[in-house]
């Protein structure tokens, strides 16, 4: 199978970037071809702008889904935009590394989502009707893949957890699980989390490699979570709203899992 | 009172810049001063790198939480970080103002909390022991300040409700209403979001101008979100989890609400 990562530190000396290798390592070893995007090291552009969209009249009015679906169409997406789609869809699996800055992704990586997931690829695919409501959650062009987060936090885990005072890790991670790996049709695996990264001893970093080695050798067997898939009846269209009958009184990020996280599948 | 807006939109014939510029206007007509600054006109850098840290040694290993903390203490800073800095501390209010892409904000505005938030100064600040764990979470340098989001968005209003498949906007922006407003010290303001932005007519331009300047006049009144500050008694420390007496049994990013959303304070 096929792998990609992508990488969001500036430091090679990171956590983040090394347990990245470790990861490879380990997917190499039982023969998996993996590529890796170092958005620092590349150079990546984060932020979305009119150079993106070289077709775009000068005088036109930019609408960023109107514009980024028409160089999608006609194939004028810049040539770094075009490339990691072409990534995206020859790698079975995905893997975003990063640091987890001020409770989400950094800017680099979110301008990676915001620029190479454009409008005909990861969002507006598929038929809206009173039957569907588009080809995401669950559907879509990444259908069939998987995706995973591998994340490192300074903060300590108890703060991230169900009463921790930062918000639970699932819940802060729900914009990026569900909205943006699960929208265009990945299976999203648990999370492989590090916690207080800074401070991490050679006991500590060995620790967290081997459980991520684990997780590699699983990555193909992992039960994804059970997000429900939005055009399989569980929701009203066009609200888009959980049916009443299903989880009734119930509401938040929770009822968009078919059973509560961790309770298996 | 002087009030600071974080514009991050690529179009000045946007929503987004529209509804700034609305704001502005209504403030000033009250006597208000306003600040703004255009991420996109002023060409902010987006990422976190080493450029950042001028005075870091070349051969020294880039750990962002130490690198920020040093050049804020000694004030290397970068200009345009600490010109930022500056504009937070002169501001009695700030109002970030950005369409909501992928669920989050825009990479560019994600880049300006990642750098402008340096350590000493967002974060890393005050006394940690067993009776308080730093100035965050309703303490900080920004403490005594009102901060508020201004969010377009492209999708339906019950998409995001309570039961809609995106998740409840309430919970989409917690990890930026409560971990990037909250924490170094603001009050947060309930959101104001306007939703199906790109096919807003005139008449519906009219009424979100309405109802956005009614909510400029009541910036100074408006009753903030009633988070729980973290060293007022309400969590353990250092595990900083909520008490087992308050709300006993429940968790998520709700348990940090004084009283249920909506329901006056």
């Amino acid at each position: 199978m096929k792998v990609l990562f992508v990488l969001a530190h500036p430091e090679p000396q990171s956590l983040s970037a090394s347990l990245c290798r470790v990861a490879v390592d380990a997917l190499r070893a039982e023969g998996h071809e993996t590529m890796v995007t170092d958005l620092y090291a590349d150079g990546w552009k984060a932020v979305v702008d009119r150079e993106d969209f070289p077709a775009l009249a000068a005088e036109t009015r930019l609408r960023v889904p109107a514009a980024s679906g028409e160089a999608f169409a006609s194939g004028t997406l810049t040539e770094d935009v075009a490339s990691e789609q072409a990534k995206l869809r020859a790698a079975d699996a995905l893997i975003l590394a990063f640091p987890l800055w001020w409770f989400s992704m950094p800017a680099i990586l979110k301008g990676w989502i915001d620029r190479v997931y454009s409008h005909g690829f990861a969002y507006g695919v598929g038929e809206h009707s009173d039957r569907r409501w588009g080809d995401r959650y669950g559907e879509g062009m990444l259908a069939g893949k998987r995706a995973m987060l591998m994340v490192t936090s300074g903060g300590w885990e108890t703060h991230y957890g169900p009463r921790g005072i930062n918000g639970p890790i699932d819940d802060l991670l729900f914009p990026i699980q569900h909205g943006m790996l699960f929208y265009p049709g990945y299976e999203v695996l648990p999370p492989f989390v590090t916690y207080r990264a800074d401070r991490l001893d050679a006991a500590g970093f060995d620790a967290a490699a081997e459980r991520l080695e684990e997780r590699m050798r699983t990555l193909f067997t992992t039960v994804p979570l059970p997000y429900r898939h939005q055009n399989g009846g569980d929701y009203l269209i066009p609200s888009m709203e959980l049916q009443p009958s299903i989880e009734p009184g119930q509401a938040g990020f929770s009822v968009h899992l078919r059973e509560p996280a961790g309770s298996g599948a």
